[in-house]
């Protein structure tokens, strides 16, 4: 038996148009777990773009996947059409459900809500999309970091970063998840008291909401969608 | 004159065996900034391996580069290699020069200090490198963010994106950058006390510079000759 096999996959989902940061941020950390290895899996082998243009090449797509004893779902622009996407929510389900560990980061937390494994659970997000979790049966939280089960959800983008470092301990042990951090030099010095909109000056928050309406509009009628067609598929 | 031309460039080196997190945090920023677009430019177009095993594809290779008012300078293992590669190190000078503002990364400084730019100036960089800066005839500061004239240079890896979102605040506003900073919703919370070898428990200190001894021993012998080739260049 080869060294690789022996080691436990976390699998990081790549779809397009999703924000690069909520998969390479938890990357970072659980690419340094020793005994562990990541693959990126994607609906298929091609190059996938992201929605500020980096291109990430996929390790594996869903016909070759791993298996997963922890599953990374990250969010994004493109989490409104992949929560449409029979062929992403079913992949989704199949390798949580096989998976000891499951995260959702950022809008990720809707792609998990859309496969049913959210109901009656708690489950965070990112902030201008938490309160569509309830829409799939979950308990929305404002919470940078909720645990439920084995379900991990986050808030936006960089929370992803805070969530893997807490499951390296969980999974390795908190020796290695301080090596870890110290390895990545995560001492944040955040510029502004503006990264959650109860900190944020009320005028940041007013834009950034109305920078995104259109968008939010968009994501609410794909969230109604979803939710119909997992009531559909309980019935 | 089309819109994408009117837009200012941003470009991120890419190079084998580099830190992705290093390029994709200041990405994620640098990438919402308003009339701004973002280039990944590479030696080569072909798909490049970052050191935990991400596959990024370029947007330019060298001979397509755009000139760049930002220019982002990343590190990683790969840095070792990167500082005796001449094409790497001209590149990383040539548009340096012509460049407003430069970003150097993690060991990112290095390379900055192997093109000679970093002469006489206070530079920043990975705790575990950052006293090699002064082999370039810079003045290492064990800072997270180290500000010299147009030079900006952090420590590792995750201090990035706190100054990506610093710069976003001089190249746009405080407002854009605070609306950046919550979309990215960027309020941390680390785990642990370990973010920096000063914060860090003394045992994860100890074993981090143990686990990283032997690269250690390559980079020091790397940086010896990129600074006698500088000397020579510069003589």
């Amino acid at each position: 038996m080869t060294q690789q096999r022996e080691k436990k996959v976390a699998g990081l989902l790549l779809f397009p148009n999703m924000t690069q940061l909520d998969l390479t941020g938890p990357l970072e950390v659980l690419g340094r777990l020793p005994s562990w290895r990541v693959e990126i899996v994607a609906p298929t082998l091609a190059p996938v773009r992201t929605d500020k243009g980096l291109v990430i090449q996929p390790d594996a797509c869903f016909k070759t996947a791993s298996i997963y004893e922890l599953f990374v779902v990250p969010g994004g622009p493109g989490t409104d059409d992949a929560i449409l996407d029979p062929e992403i929510v079913d992949f989704v389900r199949d390798r949580s459900n096989a998976a000891a560990y499951i995260f959702g980061i950022c809008t990720g937390s809707l792609l998990l809500g859309a496969a049913g494994l959210l109901r009656g659970r708690r489950s965070g997000g990112h902030w201008q999309a938490r309160d569509l979790l309830s829409q799939f049966g979950a308990i929305p939280c404002d919470d940078r970091l909720t645990i439920d089960g084995n379900i991990y959800t986050s808030g936006g983008v960089t929370a992803g970063i805070d969530m893997a470092l807490r499951v390296a301990a969980e999974v390795a042990s908190e020796e290695v998840a301080q090596q870890i951090q110290l390895q990545i030099e995560y001492d944040p010095e955040p510029p502004f008291k503006a990264g959650t909109p109860f900190v944020a000056p009320p005028e940041i928050v007013k834009r950034a909401l109305a920078a995104t309406a259109e968008r939010r509009a968009i994501r609410v009628a794909a969230v109604e969608t979803a939710a119909k067609r997992l009531e559909t598929l309980l019935d």
